[in-house]
């Protein structure tokens, strides 16, 4: 969680502060859809490194949005999922799907 | 406007190819709310330098997302706002400071 003190006055701000770059923001549409294990999140994000995956997933737990459960299995499992803060920002995911559909279908028909 | 061919198969993932960084996230903000000049823009965003400002603001007008209107003055007056399309991204700032003003609140309390 931020501090007071990192906290923007800006709400938009403080949004795109936890979740504002494209890495993020496409983790947190596919964790949004269930728990991912971190290979086949890379293979699911085109150009993404496992460097900048991992980078990112770290940033994302650490600020409380998403959860990384290991499994004690051998070889162990991690899963990520997102959090039940992560989770409240779904509304932020949907508006960004429904205007990605209009957009397609605008493209698609021009 | 993207080709059919840059147009990714997701629809989360297209709009994050057009405003997936936290610079284009925080200039179309501020162009929601009125239209803007340059350098007002420059001071508004804290630690963005002019060159990122511009190459955003570029990106921005390329993708038809922005308008960029020069008013012939001396010296000329150049304000940016949003165009028909960019303004239609609304509800995806609207949901970004509708969960940034929660966050705030649970920060603050707590």
């Amino acid at each position: 969680m931020l501090t007071k003190e990192e906290l923007p006055d800006c709400p938009v701000a403080t949004t795109v502060q936890l979740i504002g770059n494209k890495w993020k923001l496409l983790i947190l549409r596919n964790l949004l859809a269930r728990p991912w294990r971190l290979n086949e999140m890379l293979r699911s994000i085109p150009g993404i490194s496992q460097k900048v995956l991992t980078d990112n997933l770290r940033a994302l737990e650490n600020d409380g949005i998403i959860t990384r459960t290991v499994y004690p299995e051998v070889p162990p499992r991690v899963e990520y999922a997102v959090s039940e803060l992560g989770d409240t920002m779904r509304p932020i995911i949907k508006a960004m799907e429904e205007w990605g559909l209009n957009y397609q279908k605008m493209v698609r028909g021009a």
